[in-house]
């Protein structure tokens, strides 16, 4: 990829959506949910960034988590992308709701390399039943400035409300 | 969607990548290439930017494209964010080369509605043979900077080089 | 595709679904509300087969569908395949509904090659609110029993019912 | 899912491939780096069935693999899914090579119970570089026969050629 290079400033993605949270309580929800995922730990999981349509997970490299080259296995890349959407979406639903996954699609972009992972899920689209999130998975070498992105996901959530059981 | 508005500054995707192309002739050649995409003229599309990495494709509202419920039909929403997906990438490719669609994925956020559409299209990781591409299309109605985000693409574009046959 | 040929007998896709239909109706409603997608008559696009959960869309090869290749487009082989996956699922919804796509996937399997093509939509999971579908899309040439599978879908479709609103 | 029942005997998806494999030692070469993804261990995942073109695995039901309703997460659904598509379509690639995934798409259908779980992969189109590949995700309960369809993949593995490096 030497044909490319990162610039900070430009116009075509400037903008960003800004999310109202319904649920005044949705960061403590999350992490009460996350805690509640097993998987996380047996990964090494963490929670990390959590605003209102924005969440990030981050685990580090270990062995026992990689495919047959040693990198980290894209269905792991995957565990920490899902959740981080999950959750991203379930920051913006009511109180009492539940989240599930509906579906999602993921290109794996390059090795999963890395002393550790960050999954940045985002919301591209909330709504009262469905929210569509994108999630960008990167490599993190070093410095915290080393970030190789090396997953894109763009998945469906759906929202299982209390008041609609 | 009342819970969410833009906002022009935020953090976290202030950095976008810049590519630079291996063919000076590139701009020529998507315009030859779209130019021979006579779906393109059925469907009154027209190519917009043309810059290393991204294009932009428009169609204007016409009843005879539209599903049961006078929407642009999801399939040509796709049909212009493929096309402006594939011609970003041959944007990146070296001379010589052609462009196939491996496979892409299109969530349809809200109901295609508008004037006209907009389908940008932005490479986020070339490469030799692969590079994967994410397309945004936009309905805007009356003036240019009311645009609504319809669909989101993720899609995988495929590089026959001249040399490699 | 030299390493490939096709065996009439395998046990491990011999099980399909068999649904049942909740609107007695549903073939009728199928067929009107495929009358009203104007789409289908500018690509020319038929309706074949339509039954609880499987629904067939054809549309004969014409020069003014195809990418630069002189293939069909990648858009229209899906504006097929989606609408034949949003008539099979709502070909199980209950009356009154209306259906809308969430999101598919698509992977363009071969050149889009042929006299005219097929598109198979067959439901994978009913289900209140989201129906998962799974499309094949084939090429034929000549006689009929001469198909290529060009691109399979797979996709979500939503049901808004009359009486939830 | 009142409304579905199965049934052995379907026109539509009586035909299958049958792939020819290009290396003999296919299910060796699959058994050994199957061997050297460490993540299959840490889940306690088995390789099942290993042909032509299809290849399955399985894993137990255990609490520390799950999400927050104590079903198995989507993201160890997908890394069983994964590794089979992967291995299904390494099954058919000729001796050296290397598989990689491009990319997937997963559908969620149910949530994730039972006993054990099996994936089972088939190649839907193979290619010198790229092949395409199903699975199909199965929650199993009490008797081998009770199998309930958890999830659904599609997704593109790339094949690394020693000769062409």
């Amino acid at each position: 990829m030497q044909a490319s290079c990162y610039n900070a400033l430009s116009s075509h993605t400037l903008t960003t959506m800004v999310h109202q949270p319904l649920n005044p309580s949705f960061a403590a929800e999350v992490q009460r949910s996350f805690a509640r995922q097993s998987i996380m730990q047996l990964i090494g999981a963490e929670l990390g960034r959590v605003e209102p349509g924005i969440v990030e997970i981050t685990i580090p490299y270990r062995s026992e988590l990689t495919q047959q080259n040693g990198y980290l296995h894209a269905g792991i890349v995957t565990t920490i992308a899902d959740s981080a959407c999950g959750y991203a979406a379930y920051s913006l639903m009511p109180a009492g709701s539940e989240v599930l996954s509906v579906e999602f699609k993921v290109n794996l972009l390059r090795p999963a390399k890395g002393d550790k992972f960050l999954a940045r899920a985002e919301v591209i689209k909330p709504g009262k039943t469905l929210t569509v999130v994108k999630a960008d998975v990167f490599g993190i070498s070093g410095a915290e400035a080393d970030q190789t992105l090396v997953a894109s996901m763009l998945g469906t959530m759906f929202c299982i409300s209390k008041n609609r059981e």
